[in-house]
């Protein structure tokens, strides 16, 4: 690719966005990272987000607030509890209480909004199917709905040019080979955050469904995952 | 239509978002207002908003904070000069600098989220496409590709009830027509608000594209516009 062809990442500081970004960079986009401020439980994620921007040498790093809390709905935006301790099968019925209304929507939107800025290419998401089925905004239909509606929402609807691609390379990867993926292209997991809810600052629950899905992908990958886990 | 069923309004404070609030009571809803804080040049809007809100009685009003002057790239988030004095012809053709990139989008996805909350049949948008024809997600194959994307974004894609509705019922309407449909049903015009650029409060300028088309359709409607202006 030419190089300054500009792709914006949404960056949650979590393994798949990180291994989407380096995704991104091995496909010779210039990296525009996204992170949004929307009220989650704890801003530790941000914090992992700036350093994850800088080792990717991003050229930009931005984070917006939305207030999401405003709205609630969701365990990770209210004070409904974070499920602990279930089975992956439980996991990947029915939508879980972290599914958070619109989320990605409402991220894909303020992304298409930078994106039309600066003109860029493309909007990378981590989103993937497998782990949890029930979300309804990680499906390819979806997906696919959104950048047809983007690109009639923007100046690429009335003037017919710079449409905007929305991609999501993870979206049929299972966790193991996300993290294959991610090692393979030189990412550092250590820098990356995944719990919904840690006890304490660098340590994650271990028991909540976010943390169980990471341990079993790692160990499904035969790699040592760098994290602390309280259990 | 059955009481107790809900509408999410995207409420700006100003003439058409107010007659779209009155146009969806008028249709029996009970009314879920919401305003957004993306950082405009001036609160004072969101004042009105309140004002109206109370007016009709809102069952809910929520203001929620997204920070689009952090994105930038249009007059109304950023320090590119408000244009003053132009002709309604010259309006009418391309883009105009007040364009803010995915505001219709990211307006929609909030109200879009607030509305699987609560489980609202709808959301009014207040948009018409006559006045700016350059706007390109005022436009009707825009609100209806979101409106498909989002029965897909949301718990309606997944399980298939509880389908979202996008009403736009203004979307042809002159400005005229929007002052008179607002007055045959109670609209009281002195509350709302729609200059770009106020001079000092509760004044407005007269002469930004907003103020413009404000007074011309309150000619064109042959009723007194009930608001002051400095020019």
């Amino acid at each position: 690719m030419a190089s300054g062809v500009k792709a914006v990442i949404l960056l949650s500081g979590g393994l798949d966005s990180t291994t989407t970004m380096a995704i991104a960079r091995s496909e010779g986009y210039d990296l525009y990272a996204l992170s949004i401020n929307y009220g989650q439980r704890h801003r530790l994620e941000l914090d992992k987000a700036l350093k994850i921007a800088s080792f990717f040498s991003a050229k930009e790093h931005k984070i917006i607030d939305v207030d999401l809390r405003g709205i609630g709905g969701s365990a990770l935006t209210s004070d409904i509890e974070v499920p602990k301790d279930r089975g992956v099968d439980e996991m990947s019925h029915g939508i879980p209480v972290t599914y958070v209304p619109a989320r990605n929507t409402i991220f894909l939107s303020i992304a298409l909004s930078w994106a039309e800025v600066i003109e860029a290419d493309s909007i990378y998401l981590g989103v993937n199917i497998l782990d949890y089925s029930g979300y309804p905004d990680c499906r390819p239909e979806y997906i696919k709905a959104f950048e047809n509606m983007a690109n009639l929402a923007t100046r690429a609807g009335v003037e017919g040019k710079n449409r905007i691609k929305i991609k999501t390379p993870l979206i049929n990867m299972t966790k193991a080979e996300i993290i294959k993926k991610g090692i393979e292209l030189g990412v550092d997991f250590s820098i990356t955050h995944s719990c919904y809810d840690p006890p304490e600052e660098g340590i994650a629950c271990g028991s909540c469904d976010s943390c169980l899905l990471r341990k079993k992908g790692f160990i499904e990958a035969g790699i040592t995952d760098p994290i602390k886990y309280a259990a």
